[in-house]
Formats: structure tokens, sequence, C-alpha cells
């Protein structure tokens, strides 16, 4: 927090006044006045200026109802028009694209089913411009309206230098890969951590909408972890999110492709998952393509014993991480998502039972756990978010 | 962050001046105005309004070397006498106290030899304040003069309502230490868990000095997690700082005192180093009496090789705990303290060599990692500290 001007101070009470119409839109100028504890006037001045901006609009709401004296009542909105973003979800088997308004509604979107990993960054960047200006072009949008670009995917991302250290999409190298596509689309773009992506999204419309503080755990090809901290996304010392998929279940264990050993991925993620079952011999030799991974899934719940024991370990292993987690941070709720969940009660059940096993008993009713599903749209509107958020900042935050 | 109106600038920036005449004082009016980026004149009003308040006085520093105008330069600092604090170190088998000043320095100690664990909490709470009695007496004060107590244990303490849920120290009972002894003394207390106790200290006075993040890792009876986080303290959900000591080592491993197993500390810490060690027949069954531990560790450090293994397990374990830390949190910097690190090098190579074993090699150069060793009179220096950084908070910290 810098020294305080009265410039300083204007800002910290225009976002007070936006965010309030963000959260709780459509929404009267007596009533923000109220959450925010500014004054009438301030309030009036404030939206004045944001209503000239284009950034917010006026609802009218007929008289009737609560409007006693009969007039229309002036409501305050944010105007889904004042910004456009997209999102953009990379996986190592497609590419999920959405284009937003500035309230995070859905434009157009679209899936590309393409194998990622197998083509080299800049391959990767010419598909996703090709795509998002196929997207853009769809809803209707000139790219010269697009804020900004937001890339969710998994691995070690910089988050702030917008660069890929270690992706099972993007590969090994370091890749500064939001300035790759930035260049192709001329339009800013934000890279990031796909369970930052989702804990950034859950914060802004989801389930930890208005929580200070969350975990969201992400099972997919590789198990990430997204933690918001005093309403802010916790990034560590070097950008880079939380590697919960390389902490350690077993030291020494099963070797993980990041070269240790013993990792949490190596037991739990797909990748794990599809590594143990070839090692088996339940599956030959091949590739992390979904179908695969559904299948050894499919051959677990129709009762066949040697997957299903994979994937009951599977769930402790989760469970055992998200113990750690409360044990460690002890956050009021753990969001766990992500196609990893696919097995259902297989992998659930063990998944909760190891967290009850090893949470410490004082600690034992204080974090509430919930599953989501998110779908490809989601995700992509997910991306989009990490646009519209850094556009909506707090002005304390600003290098968040 | 609140709405802001002029009151809340003035707090922002009185805060800042005292910050940074706390941390870099003595020092010139125009030295706070350049670090500040406030107005000199702004500057004036607030260091005479501290002044006459008594927060901070005036060093006049003779003319010569830089003062080339033959005048005296007038320096500010803070009072030392501004403020008197006391802090409270509790261990199953001593209590520690100090008064400090609102420097933090030093004014009086005292070291009681007490077995602290056998007594109820009422016995211990009288002893306590028998013992800062004494101690503000020793410092030529009256209680009057004292601001508060701060109080350093270790366990599942809830710094928030000075709570302790689980304690080697209190028991498995809640104890609302804090209430005991701010009733027997008469002015405020604060209960912290030691490892927070230690991370506050730190990043106030020792190796996390201007660190905005960083971790403390406190080796002893428990094995415990201080962190910092946006130059704050992280305390999860329920007031309750991180429990490291009870993360998963090996699930199903060895049992722990809280009732779970493969917990670090059943591997890492005094308390499970002894049980090992009874377990092995290496020592009768007994309590975990310093010397003890003391007397393991030098039959470690003089070759024999069944205790020096037990001491090389507990740094392995330790270090995979720092590395998970690591992948996780990504803290640029962790600092161990703590008695146990004290079989020197027979427990801190395994150490060493299992974080670079377990660290993800993408975060390998990112985390330094520090030793910081502790004697009886910096934890109690330390416990004094939480109740400095209370009274010195910036005002958008106010519930931390």
């Amino acid at each position: 927090m810098k020294t305080a001007d009265p410039e300083l101070m204007r800002a910290i009470n225009r976002y007070h006044v936006i965010d309030t119409i963000r959260r709780d839109g459509p929404i009267a100028r007596v009533e923000i006045a109220a959450r925010t504890e500014l004054s009438p006037a301030s309030v009036s001045a404030i939206t004045a200026q944001l209503i000239e901006e284009g950034l917010i609009d006026i609802h009218h709401v007929p008289p009737g109802g609560d409007a006693v004296r009969g007039r229309p009542r002036v409501l305050l909105g944010l105007n889904s028009s004042a910004y456009h973003v997209v999102g953009v979800k990379l996986t190592a088997y497609r590419i999920g694209i959405a284009v937003t308004d500035a309230r995070g509604g859905s434009r157009a979107s679209l899936v590309l089913p393409v194998r990622v990993a197998r083509q080299p960054p800049e391959v990767v960047a010419d598909l996703v411009e090709d795509g998002v200006r196929r997207c853009v072009a769809d809803a209707g949008l000139e790219m010269a309206r697009i804020s900004g670009v937001g890339v969710g995917l998994p691995g070690v991302i910089d988050g702030i230098a917008g660069i890929s250290h270690w992706s099972p999409v993007l590969g090994g190298a370091s890749v500064p890969f939001a300035a790759a596509v930035a260049d192709r689309l001329g339009v800013p773009v934000l890279l990031e951590n796909d369970a930052n992506l989702v804990a950034v999204a859950e914060h802004w419309f989801g389930l930890g909408r208005d929580q200070a503080a969350f975990a969201v755990v992400t099972v997919e090809n590789t198990i990430g972890l997204g933690l918001i901290v005093d309403g802010k996304l916790y990034r560590g010392a070097h950008g880079i999110g939380p590697a919960l998929g390389h902490t350690r279940m077993q030291p020494g264990g099963l070797p993980c492709r990041c070269g240790l050993r013993g990792c949490l991925d190596a037991y739990a993620s797909d990748w794990g998952l599809l590594r143990q079952a070839e090692e088996a011999g339940l599956l030959p030799a091949g590739d992390d393509a979904p179908e695969r991974i559904a299948g050894l899934a499919q051959r677990a719940l129709e009762g066949e014993e040697a997957p299903a024991a994979l994937f009951r370990q599977a769930g402790a292993a989760i469970g055992v991480a998200v113990a750690n987690l409360v044990n460690l941070l002890n956050p009021p709720r753990v969001i766990l998502t992500g196609e990893g969940l696919r097995a259902g009660a297989l992998l659930r059940d063990p998944l909760f039972a190891a967290v009850a096993e090893n949470v410490l008993p004082t600690l034992r009713e204080g974090t509430e756990i919930l599953l989501h599903s998110w779908g490809d749209e989601m995700w992509a509107r997910g991306a989009a978010t990490i646009v519209l958020r850094r556009i909506y900042e707090a002005p304390w935050n600003a290098s968040a």
C-alpha cells in the first residue's frame, strides 16, 4: 500500500463503486452508498463519470412492487459491451476458445480438436491466433474491440512474465508464449496456469464468490492447485502458482515425468494412471489421449479389479494431498474439479476417506470440500476472466 | 481495504512515516520524505505530531563529516521508552520471559526452569503472572507501563481468539490462555503459535526484514511453520497457523501423538526422535526432557550408528517437507531454526540433500534456505514483537 494522496483516494473509491456494481448490479445508487459507506454525493459523482466512460449503464425498472412512488427505479449495471475479452484453454488434445463480454457472458465459443503437444510452440501460437480470429469474427466483433486474451494451460507457468517453464502442452523449455500470441494478435495476452485460472474464475463468478480465501484442486492430465489468499491469487516468489502435483506422496516412490520420484502426479493424475496401467499390462504403451484414460475408467466402473484399484489408489493419494493442504494452510473451502474426477464414486469415496483420516482432529470441521464440474466452455470463460479481473483490479493490487 | 476518506488517508501516511522511522531511523526528515514520497510539509506535520505524542524523539548529530553547513543534523528515531512490552516463551520444560522497549531492545529477562507440561493451565497462568511481575520489576517498571504481553507456545493455537486448542505445553483441551493471563495481569495478552512468533520476529528485526514473503520452519519438540505472505502473517480460516508437523510424511506410517499416522512430527521432531529411540531400545521409556534428546544427539555425534541413523532420517524427512513447501508455495526464503537442529551436520546434510532431490527442477534456484539459531532470550524477545507489531500495525491490516 503506497502513501495516500487524493488521486489514490479517488481510485480506491471508484474501485469500490465498480466492484459493488459488478458483484451486485443492477443496483440502485442508494444501495451502492449503503454498501460502500460512501456519501450519496460521492456515489453520484463517481457513477456519473462511469456512465460517461461507458463502463456502466442505466437499467430502468418499471414502477410497481417496491417502487411505491410510481416512478421507474433507476438501477446501475456493468455495461456488458464496455469490454470484450477472449479466453483460451490449451490441453494436450484440444484448444478451447471463448469470447466473453465485460460481465463474463459468452458471445461465441469454439473447440479445436488438435493434438497440441506434438506441435512446436510457434505452431501452437499460430493455431491459437487462427482460432481466436475465427471466434472473434463469430461473435460479430473486430479484433480492435478485444481488450485482451487470457490463455490457460497446465504446468509451471510464470503468470507475471507470461512464460511457460514446463508444461505437458508446450514442453520442457522456457517458452514466452504470451508474447508469441500477443505478437500475432496485436492485443495484450495473459498466460496462466490452469489451476490458477479456475481459482480466479471461481472467485469471480463461481463457488468462491465473495470468499477471501479458498483453494482449487484440478485433477486432469496433471494435478494443479490454485490458491486465493486475502482476496488475491497466491503466486509465490517467481510468479508461478503452487505445484501440488509434484509434492511428495511417497519419498522414493514412482518415477514422475518431472524427473523426481514419488510425486502426487505419478499416482493420481491422468498421466500417472496411464503409466501405471501400462506398467501393470492393463494397456499397451501409448499416449495420453483422452479416450485411453476414459476407457480405463470405464473398465474400472464395470468392475474390472486391477483398473479399479488404480483409481481407488489415485483417490486416496489426492485425499492425502487435500488433507495436507488443510493441515498446512487451513483454507475454509477446497473446490475439486477436472476431468480426472470422471471415475466418480470409485475415486471420490477413497478421496474423502483419506481426507477424514489425515486431517488433524482439531481442524476437521473447519474446511468445506466441494466438487465442481467444468466443461470446455467453462474453462475458456475462466481464461477470459483473468483478463476481466485485470481490467477491474483494485488499485492496491496493481501488481498481483 | 475500506473506502477512503481523509481520515484513512492521514492514517496511511502516518503509518508510512512511523514505519520508515522504525525500520531506518534515526533518519532525517528529508530522507523520510524521499522514501515515503510524501511532501516535506506533510512529513513535518506528521513528525511534529508524533514528537508531541512521545512516539518518536530527536537525535542531534554533531556537525562534521557530511554536515557541511556546520549545524547539527536533526535525526528522528523511535522513542524507545514510548512503549514497554513483555514476551513469554512457553516450552514443556521452561518459561522464558523478556521485557523489551519499543525498539525491541531487552530491558530485563528471566528463565524459569519449570516442568510446565505437568501443571494444569491455571497453574501455568499463575507462574506466568509471577514471572512477568518479577521481570517487569527487574526492568525498573510498573505493570501500568506495560502495553501488552505476547505469549508464544507450540501447538494448534488460535492467535486471534487467544485459545490453545492443542499444545504439548497446555494439553489437548481448548484453553483460553490469553484471557487467563490477561485477567491476572490486567494488561492485553496476545497468544501465538511459536513458529508464527518467530516468523513475525524475523520479519520485524531478523532475516526476514524487508521481505514481503518467507517461511520459517521451527524444529523443536514439535515441527512448526510460520508463513509471511504479502507482508502479513498467514493464519488460514480459523486463526491457526500451518500445522507442518502433521502433514503426511508416509501415509499409514509411524503413529503420532495427534492420533494420526505418518506425520512429519513422528519422524523428525524431538518428540518423534525420542519415541523412535525408545521403540528401538536405545533409551528407556521416559519423558521429553531436553537432556534426554541432547544425550541421544551426543551419542549420534560420537558415532553410535543407531541414533545417528535416526537423526539422518529426521533430516531427510524435514528436507522432504521443506521441498514440498518450495514446490507448493515457492517462498523466496525459508528460515530453519530451533533446538532440533542440535545434531548439526548429521541432520543438516541429509536435510539439504533431500531438499535438492525433491524440489521441482524449474524451482531449484528460486528459494534460499537459511539457518538461524534462537536462544531463550531471542524467543522471548520474539514474543514481545507480536505486541509491538500490533502497536505499529498498518491501518489496512487492522484485522491481521
